[in-house]
């Protein structure tokens, strides 16, 4: 039997009314590419996405079309958000740091004919623009004084908007339409497309506003680090519309100055980043004299991305400052496990509490996780065993822009991460490795990263890889590769010692090898799938 | 374009399997009609809700069965939530309060043929039993040692848990079926049914989790007065098991000691109730020596069902308790508009701060709402202009059970509340009137409840109630109906003139009647519907 409930939509341009009539004069603050910092507000860009809506509708983008940008945190963007979106249009966010074949690659794919560009990135679009020969518009994120000259014919996004009227209706339609479309930076094959739905992103702001969850409300000031090329800035722009949190964008490449500047000026509270711009955040602060620490208002600080570094939580916590650590991916909008205390945890001493922090949290209602064996069978959530992590839910992918990838996803709906985990018995998710880098050995698995780690914990290591070479006894056994430390020169035998103290003995490597550098991908991370090709045929000592 | 996100199902069975996996040892506490106190937690609710659910099929119910509970809140209605709406079945509460006659109207007209009850109830049950021709199982709520001899034939509750081992998997289904039914009390015609859907209902769960909603989380103790009988008890079943708050049942018919002692006890933080309750409340706290208030860790009370008393609102002020004034119905799931401060009244004064508290809040997002004039034209938001208040969103309904009622929603969806308010320009709403008890004088409206709220400033009047007659030049004028406080004798000019230092002197009655009683619903609402009929021939003086 249905029930007699309305069919209303969750759609994202009810995100936005709901801000514009209930929240706003919540600012909005914007660092603009044009150097200036401009103060709005919900009001303003309810109206300004309006008439975007009406200027991007002009411009022939109907319901389904996908619509580039490239990008950074600016009220355009911003705007964007909410015009493309809402008019049932796929917002289409590409990374402007990785390289630039990638980025052909992706718009090309995502077959977008409009692409929107801040001024920064008009010579990558012009040198771009022959290998884009689906793109038939460009818009200059600017002003008519900034316009650049190198895109030839490109439209001036403030001219568009000035055009229009904003006498505008968002229109309703099914929840599960395509909302936006972010591409995941893979260390192997091409990049593939996640289609978010209006459905997904609204359940996943309900999330990021639950006392429980990320706790955004009405009372804060957000620095929003993570960029909106980020997995849609991990859900931040429309859970903010939707509780009407005052938010503070840092425009082009903020530096930590830029960053700590805004945050003392707007009264930021909260903000969300990688572990990267918190290690150079404190590195700022180290370096510089006269700060005012105590005029920052910051209480949390959400990491993801990747593990968040016990030492940024400490130092967070030393100021006062709780470190949510979380755990996604694009493929999950990106929030699914979430680090809060529970009233258990209360009477823990700091120390106890970063041992609770390190952890990459607990699963948020609406995503399923599960740990599996090689033959997909369900393992014990015991904190021991590691296996190959799962989740499902609503927003959750199920599957690729254009079939890419094939089928991801079983019949029971379980989503394969590509992580391996183990799980606390009270739900706490440890993440030990990706997959495809866990080393198998004996029918054991041996986590790369642990590894890694306790190699960096010796102080001549700069850098440390480990990846699995096959073995004939054990199938495979570990390899560690070493960046020197300059003006250092360890000996092998004296890192398996350091490692011999943190690891279990059948963990430590076969063999250390000393190399000049490790290969990475744009986005930073280590390409071990180079490294494994590298040393397809080494054969470690005794095999 | 479609999305490509799972479409998975938002199910209750989903919020339970939640909590049994994330917060399994957080507790609920149920004040039994054994006389005893229960202590239990999530995995034992999961546990007894998968067997009494396998008890339920085997009793030949099947999805959108209707199975009427008439029970206090315990630990076993508590697993009815999740029993019958987790197999596809509609959990219909029945307010046990009600007058007989509407009792068996409302499990009649339900359909149900299985029906659970409080031992509290098996009198009531006995004697209503001719009039349920459709029930044809009885389940006591009890232990074997307590059964009633009154109802022939009841089966245990208990022993039908203990008959089954739990190994039982929710079935998943449209996330639109519905789940539950509560009846409308309302004071004209025959109740009638809302039927909520899992849908509406999990939507619901997370505005209560939310920061900007009741805030809801894992650090709550939720001291539960509002009854599981009435809307849900406001949908904190459901939300507490989404966030895994500590749970405290009152059981049957609780006084306020026996509220106070728990609060007490179980370090309660939240309660949720109608504004009776927190009156009786005060009394007993002012009348009882030697009570520690400081051992009271309540910081907020949520208040609906009728307009929060400033009185109340400023006694929670002064022990540290937030009231969070709420306006909703059974027709909207409940909560429509929840009274939060938002940052700017930060610095309010304790008193301006309840001059914001006693308005009945701002819409959550998911709820739009509008108010309109007779020719159903939309009006200002001015905090001036009072008009038809209607809503519309996805746990709004749509209709009523068996179409009673007709179609009760526009084809724009807007759903007509009954209520006459007015909403200010920050979007906080404050409720005037009763649409049908309203007064229209002269194409203007003067609303009955603020002539009644004046009236009853007068220290002579017990109870005031304001009804329209009719009048030959202004169509309706309000007449003043007054019962006076034992050993008082006011005169009609006293009254009014007491009234004029309050009102819009147009808005003064024309007559004030002395009577001895004024006529109320079982719920407690004056039914004005009867005292319009009893006067509707009434000549006001100058008519």
């Amino acid at each position: 039997m249905m029930g007699l409930m309305q069919d209303r939509p969750l759609l994202i341009s009810g995100l936005l009314d709901y801000a514009e009539r209930y929240h706003g004069d919540a600012e909005i603050v914007s660092r603009t590419c044009e150097g200036t910092v401009l103060r709005g507000n919900y009001r303003m860009l309810a109206d300004r996405a309006r008439r975007m809506a009406q200027a991007l509708q002009r411009l022939g983008v109907k319901a389904g079309d996908r619509v580039a940008t490239l990008a950074w945190n600016t009220h355009r963007h911003m705007e964007l958000y909410f015009a493309v979106s809402g008019l049932g249009a796929v917002l289409h966010t590409v990374n402007p740091r990785l390289f630039q074949d990638q980025i052909a690659y992706i718009v090309d794919h995502g077959g977008c004919n409009v692409l929107l560009f801040d001024i920064s990135f008009a010579d990558l679009v012009a040198g771009l623009r022959p290998r884009l020969p689906q793109v038939t518009t460009f818009v200059a994120m600017t002003d008519a004084d900034h316009m650049p000259a190198s895109v030839e014919g490109a439209l001036c996004y403030d001219a568009l908007v000035a055009a229009e009227d904003g006498r505008f209706a968002w229109p309703q339609f099914d929840e599960r339409s395509a909302s936006s479309l972010c591409y995941t930076s893979g260390t192997t094959g091409n990049p593939k497309g996640v289609l978010y739905t209006h459905r997904s992103t609204v359940l996943h702001s309900f999330v990021v506003c639950q006392a429980d969850g990320l706790q955004l409300s009405s009372k804060d000031s957000t620095l929003l680090v993570v960029p909106l090329f980020h997995v849609n800035a991990w859900g931040v722009p429309y859970a903010s519309a939707m509780c009407g949190a005052k938010l503070v964008l840092p425009g082009p490449a903020p530096d930590p100055k830029t960053l700590f500047d805004l945050a003392v000026a707007e009264g930021c509270t909260f903000s969300l980043g990688v572990p990267t711009v918190w290690l150079g955040w404190f590195k700022y602060l180290d370096e510089t004299a006269g700060l005012d620490l105590a005029a920052l208002k910051l209480n949390r600080v959400v990491i993801g991305g990747s593990a968040a570094p016990r030492y940024v939580i400490e130092r967070f916590q030393k100021q006062g400052v709780f470190v949510i650590h979380a755990w996604g991916m694009s493929e999950t909008s990106p929030l699914a496990t979430v680090g809060n205390l529970l009233p258990r945890h209360a009477g823990l001493s700091p120390t106890e509490q970063v041992d609770v922090q390190v952890k990459q949290g607990r699963a948020i209602f609406g995503v399923e996780l599960r740990i599996v064996d090689d033959q997909g069978n369900e393992l014990p959530h015991d904190g021991t065993v590691a296996g190959d992590l799962q989740v499902r839910g609503p927003w959750v992918t199920a599957g690729y822009f254009r079939s890419e990838g094939g089928a991801v996803v079983g019949p029971d709906g379980w989503f394969s991460t590509g992580d391996v985990a183990k799980v606390f018995p009270d739900g706490f998710l440890q993440l030990t490795d990706r997959s495809k880098d866990v080393i198998k050995s004996g029918g054991e698995w041996i986590s790369s990263i642990d590894l890694e780690n306790a190699a960096m914990a010796h102080p001549a290591v700069q850098e440390a890889a480990v990846i699995g070479v096959a073995h004939p006894k054990w199938q495979e056994r570990p390899l560690l590769l070493v960046v020197r430390k300059p003006g250092t020169d360890p000996r092998p035998e004296d890192i398996l010692a350091a490692l011999a103290e943190r690891v279990a003995k059948w963990w430590l490597p076969d063999e250390v090898v000393f190399v000049e550098e490790l290969p990475h991908t744009a986005t930073g991370k280590l390409q071990k799938v180079k490294l494994r090709e590298q040393f397809r045929n080494h054969v470690l000592p005794g095999a």
